[in-house]
């Protein structure tokens, strides 16, 4: 049996997240079709970590097992070939059998992308979140700061959902303005759930001037979720790498 | 009653073409239907030249005549709430009457981008055409640059039309190569029906090596269109840019 890591790159306007819904197909069912219909076996892909319906990747990395002798290369084209063009494995790999996508991720590094103009670039539509103010970037900076190093950031994830430890460790916060363009890169040990854009929500309020640039240390010390800015809209978000 | 001239940004993506066809609407369409609406009054658009289906457009130029005494920041405001994401106006300006976005145009820029990637990365999948060879970009710089200057370029337009003159004056060809993609700027005084796909297709044939590098002056010495090569792709060719 071989363990074959995957890297992935999608646009993910049209799906609904890492993981299908109800009545909407994921990436990773579109890739498993078409792992079974190349290797003539069912296999199960698991990813260094879910992404919402309408997040993006750069990097994702997903592993699954198959006893399929095809040569690496040859699966890459036979999957390229299969899935969507809104879908490409950029890159498979053997990995030791012991290989986990996610719990082996030493770290991940999401961007968020805004759009501060009054009208979003035709071209960007699908990648950049509208968010039509003057951004008071130093402040932002300070904020994001605060963020950086181990924390337990419950405050930060999705309202309602309370599973498992709620530690991490932001290795990084970067700030970088681009014209019209801000982007926010966070690098982790991982994330929890909605916490990438409840951060990016949360510095742009801030940035806005709507809350104050010292409520990031608030909020990590009183844990308290209403504190926060709201979640900041999908499409902005992208897994940019995973580092093992 | 005022001439005013629109600075037009789309995805050629979803429309067929700046005009519309049979079965599917064009840009012009769809912003003139806005005028309308905002206006009170129909408009006829005049672009400074037609895209095809699939073109994209950083920078169109049109230009309408309106009795409606709405300010200019207002007008673009109303047109891009109304109009799809995939269609931004970036600028509106008051013309003189006599002024024509295509007759008045001196010169317009074209970009053609191809990916010599054996699969083509799903954020640019709209955007670029895949060429999977290996090209040789300086064959295809000493081609280009006997396509430079005032010539005849009816091997280059579309087979079959025939209406009009045929000399355009090719002002700037220049190919860069970045990674994987390469880019081919054409700058004219005007391009006929096809004629940057034409070129586009021509160029990279020889870049491959399949066309010698002496074929442009062949054809531009022979007029004859059936030594060129095929007509690249649509969704590649973005019109860059319109000078006045």
């Amino acid at each position: 049996v071989r363990n074959i890591k995957l890297t992935i790159s999608y646009d993910g306007t049209a799906y609904a997240g890492w993981q299908s819904q109800k009545n909407a197909r994921g990436v990773q069912h579109v890739i498993e079709a078409a792992l079974k219909k190349i290797t003539g076996r069912a296999a199960k892909l698991k990813a260094s970590g879910r992404t919402d319906a309408g997040v993006h990747a750069r990097r994702q990395t997903a592993n699954f097992r198959t006893v399929s002798g095809l040569a690496l290369a040859r699966l890459v084209t036979a999957l390229n070939s299969e899935i969507p063009d809104d879908i490409l494995v950029t890159r498979a790999e053997e990995a030791s059998l012991g290989f986990d996508s996610q719990k082996c991720a030493k770290s991940k590094r999401y961007r968020y992308t805004v759009s501060t103009a009054r009208f979003t670039d035709p071209f960007l539509r699908h990648f950049v979140a509208r968010f039509s103010y003057e951004l008071d970037i130093n402040s932002m900076r300070r904020a994001a700061s605060a963020l950086a190093g181990r924390h337990d950031f419950s405050a930060f994830r999705a309202s309602g959902s309370k599973e498992g430890r709620s530690i991490r460790t932001i290795k990084r916060i970067k700030i970088v303005k681009n014209g019209s363009l801000v982007y926010i890169d966070i690098s982790a040990d991982g994330f929890l759930y909605n916490m990438a854009r409840t951060i990016c929500g949360t510095l742009l309020e801030i940035g806005r001037g709507r809350l104050p640039e010292t409520r990031t240390a608030e909020i990590l010390k009183t844990k308290d979720r209403r504190l926060a800015g709201p979640t900041a809209p999908a499409k902005g978000l992208c897994l940019m790498d995973v580092v093992y």
